[in-house]
């Protein structure tokens, strides 16, 4: 497969893309590292919380979907970055057994004003549940090459 | 120390913390596990990249941030959670041998409308490197108990 360019995602297009299981033991060792709150670390602290059980730490599906994207087209896309997410929002709760996939929709396509070789794609993601329920959604603007130049 | 409740971050408090030493291998890990890109991935690629040099994937700047603040006040604060993340700008890059730390802001603090007994805390997050310049920036709105209850 070659590179994927901006005229690639094209607004309006739908995709859907991934399937990752989330497991206890990952949700514990991202929480470790990285937000040891009590409610991702242990499931007998969680069932005494809020959340009622194990729940993962809203960074760690942010980066399950960054990882999703990457596998998906990130990682073969002639990319010039992101600069920024808007509106990350956690709707529901992931937990052990959850399998998560995303739903990408280009909201808007355009050429760069100021950078005629590249244009510039504003993503919304989905991030899925196994009961198609949204769990977070986030919002980018992406940086890609045009194919043929300005 | 004591839970930290809405009553502790009143508008216009300014607070800085933290001091993490961003390391290769440890942008590598991260990489390796979520944000596979070559340029953070691998110096000799990155140097060929735009980046010029191995660099921080931008979540792995936003877990250090989230691990800060884990470690400053959240860990201790009687939060009911934070169920969006605004505007997150990644500003510079963050490479090997960075220093990072975090100045944090209350930009508006007030009883919610419809829980009596939690406030809404609006915070913006900058993450600093050693050369005093925002790496990242972050809004939120932390729901955070009422020490005394409505």
């Amino acid at each position: 497969m070659g590179l994927l360019y901006f005229e690639d995602f094209p607004a309006g297009q739908v995709a859907e893309y991934g399937d990752r299981l989330v497991t206890a033991e990952e949700i514990v060792a991202f929480a470790r590292a990285w937000d040891p709150q009590p409610f991702h670390l242990d499931e007998e602290a969680a069932k005494h919380s809020q959340a009622g059980g194990l729940i993962a730490s809203g960074w760690h599906t942010g980066v399950m979907l960054m990882r999703m994207n990457c596998d998906e087209f990130l990682l073969r896309a002639a990319s010039e970055g992101a600069p920024s997410a808007e509106e990350i929002k956690w709707l529901r709760p992931v937990g052990p057994g959850d399998r998560l996939s995303v739903r990408r929709i280009v909201v808007s396509a355009r050429p760069s004003r100021s950078r005629p070789e590249i244009g510039v794609v504003e993503f919304r993601f989905e991030v899925i549940n196994q009961h198609r329920e949204i769990v977070m959604t986030q919002h980018n603007f992406s940086f890609l090459r045009r194919r043929e130049g300005p």
